[in-house]
């Protein structure tokens, strides 16, 4: 897929794009001067504002809400965009919790001296000026806010479309309050316009730092692909549950059940169960038994197939395309794989580098699939369902990296920085 | 810019990448079982397979700068392109250098116990497949090779045309070494063909995990805005010297000349020189004259002219451009800033965001200073030339990164890694 050229957006969006970026690098050069204690009364500060703008916010939301019922918009969806007054208390308690954790700023990663006395050290610093792409969830809006506030960067925030009143009214909450501290506005921008906007956004490249796409998979795709400026891709989660020969069939039972169940629509949830084949007479009807009371439309290979067949569980045939389908929802492939290799064979034609994950009593093939499997986090008898920023104990998540580069997995605030070397010296020379 | 559709690419570039990258892939796969010890042995056996074939290598070459010579090479590029026997030498040596350095991978990064249980742990592990696109100088052959090796990467090396015959030397060699040892030749790959080839690299996203382009600022331009893969973009390097009203005069002389003269073609050498007012009478003659004796062509702003013109000193007038140009050579723009601001905001206007260096004395100007500048490398009282990974007691360097994503600075084996996530419970669910 091309990216456009620049040269075909309108002029007037690459015109407001550009002077939303300087001004939010402006912004940016005063946060990296404030202390913590600076940053976290600004937080604290926005979070008053939100909860003493209440009904404001309330009311911008219900535009949005009727705007998207009037145009037909699915209940789970409209439930997603809606914030009623306990949750304009809840993301305001969010940024309470951000200030409350540690400053990434600062932080000493290594260094040392060197032999001609150089004294050298990476230090954590702020990325400058972040994008974020992102859908429905007007939380989102306030997160990443609360999150580049408290990194030191400047964020530029592209909400969907379908929450603009919503997000309209929570930035303006956020920037005054964030003048009202003496701290400038333009820390928080908002870019409205249409899907040109965001492609004058995607080619800032040197004025934009850093893009994270936040959303569904054709989100993603487009950032990916038309983006000159860097981007951390987030999400995608086709994760598997494979069910080894050594398994505690206990364990396997609750952990494929969790992983599927426990909340569906997540990236983490698990989309595809393999069970070795010593366990298909056993186990298998098992677990599909209580899949299928859980709701779950069990998508089966011809040996799953048989033994829901001989159970009398429903189920269907499983396409090829359902072991690449992050369904998102009560619908889960099931394979039988006669060992391990095929197990790790599978999971590596299938994986999306998100969460894969073992249930095993075999120290040796565990040992094999953390060393072998490629994805963001591989979990050895724990359901797929920990690969969280807040489950892993940070206290915050801007989400899941599936990419290489920078970061990978659950994303909090020191992934929002970048570093700088300081080098201080007595006149060494080379 | 606009990225070239992969449907104008020529189906048999595509078609000859996918190839190279399913091969460095399946490499890749076997890279990452191999313990330190083996990798140690192979990158041993490439260098001594390269003392043995240094016959063929140094032939091959010869044919590369008779091309050069014959197509009217200018005779630095030449020099650059030339492996005599001593070079050779130097290269392999280079692979030994390498199998002494520590193993990146399987270090843990950070990892804690969570409250239920679960044992977490962020591990280095390879990136995967990592392409390096990179002009005439044949020792990166070598280099990308050992270190994409040592941190357990499959390379696919793409070279720049004049040194064809060279790298397809050295790349033969290395490859055969490696199946002597019993591991895959396709862990170092070479992409040939023109620069479709090249797109089609570029465009191999999901195949190569990470690109890192090494050359000159077309080169790095043209990476950055066509790659839909991962980049890590390196090198431009517009760095500036400052020199404090509080310097000492003694360290900032030696520093100014250090940083322009030491080595004048590479990316950590100065190109500016900034002088506060209160020196322009006493220092700036000295430093000029020094410059100007070193044979530096000086482009002066004003006031620097000004010193330069009542000192009987060459120069020439700074155009705007001159503050925005790498010159590569003995030449530097000499500016006069009435302060520390003015200095800041130079910089700022100007950084390519590499180094940065102040000359001073006075604790809160250089507090100033490394907390304001926005650089990968921020001294006080060094050269700028020592932003480089072997300076820095890294052992190796692959580039030296002017991004923020990822690695900023030099880029050594840990910049070659990605992490993974280990996860180990006990039957744990949500």
């Amino acid at each position: 897929m091309a990216a456009p050229s620049v040269a075909t957006l309108d002029p007037a969006d690459i015109a407001r794009v550009s002077d939303l970026a300087a001004r939010a690098r402006e912004a940016s050069r005063r946060l990296v001067l404030l202390s913590r204690a600076d940053k976290d009364d600004a937080l604290r500060a926005m979070a008053d504002a939100l909860d003493a703008e209440t009904d404001a916010v309330v009311a911008a939301n219900a535009e949005d809400v009727e705007r998207g019922r009037a145009g037909g918009m699915a209940e789970g969806l409209v439930d997603r965009l809606t914030l009623d007054r306990d949750r304009v208390a809840a993301v305001a308690d969010a940024l309470r919790d951000i200030a409350a954790l540690p400053d990434p700023v600062g932080e000493v990663v290594r260094g040392s001296t060197l032999a001609n006395g150089l004294q050298i050290r990476q230090v954590r610093v702020p990325m400058g000026v972040v994008g974020m792409i992102y859908e429905a969830r007007p939380n989102v809006t306030v997160d990443a806010a609360g999150l580049g506030l408290k990194s030191g960067n400047a964020v530029i925030l592209r909400g969907g479309s379908a929450a603009e009143s919503t997000n309209r009214a929570l930035v303006t909450v956020m920037r005054r309050a964030l003048e009202e501290q003496g701290l400038p506005a333009d820390a928080i921008g908002l870019l409205e316009g249409g899907r040109d906007a965001v492609r004058a956004l995607l080619t800032a490249r040197g004025q934009v730092d850093l893009i994270i796409p936040r959303g569904g998979a054709g989100l993603i795709q487009t950032v990916v692909t038309e983006s000159t400026v860097p981007v951390i891709e987030t999400g995608v989660g086709n994760c598997h549950v494979y069910v080894d020969a050594a398994a505690d069939l206990d364990k396997a039972l609750a952990i494929a059940v969790n992983a599927k169940t426990h909340r569906p629509s997540v990236c983490n949830a698990a989309e595809t169960l393999l069970v070795h084949a010593s366990l298909a007479d056993e186990f298998l009807p098992k677990v599909l038994a209580e899949l299928s009371g859980a709701g779950v439309v069990l998508h089966t290979d011809a040996a799953a197939g048989s033994a829901a067949e001989a159970a009398g569980i429903p189920h269907v045939e499983a396409t090829e395309e359902d072991w690449d389908t992050e369904y998102l929802a009560l619908e889960m492939a099931v394979g039988v794989v006669p060992d391990l290799d095929a197990a790790l064979a599978h999971v590596r034609a299938h994986s999306s580098g998100h969460t894969e994950a073992i249930v095993t009593e075999d120290r040796a093939a565990a040992r094999r699939f953390t060393t072998e499997v490629d994805a963001a986090a591989v979990m050895v008898n724990a359901s797929t369902r920990f690969t969280d920023g807040g489950e892993f104990g940070f206290g915050a998540e801007i989400g899941i990296s599936t990419q290489k580069l920078h970061a990978r997995g659950p994303m909090a605030l020191p992934e929002l920085t970048t570093t700088k070397w300081i080098v201080e010296g007595d006149g060494q020379v080379r």
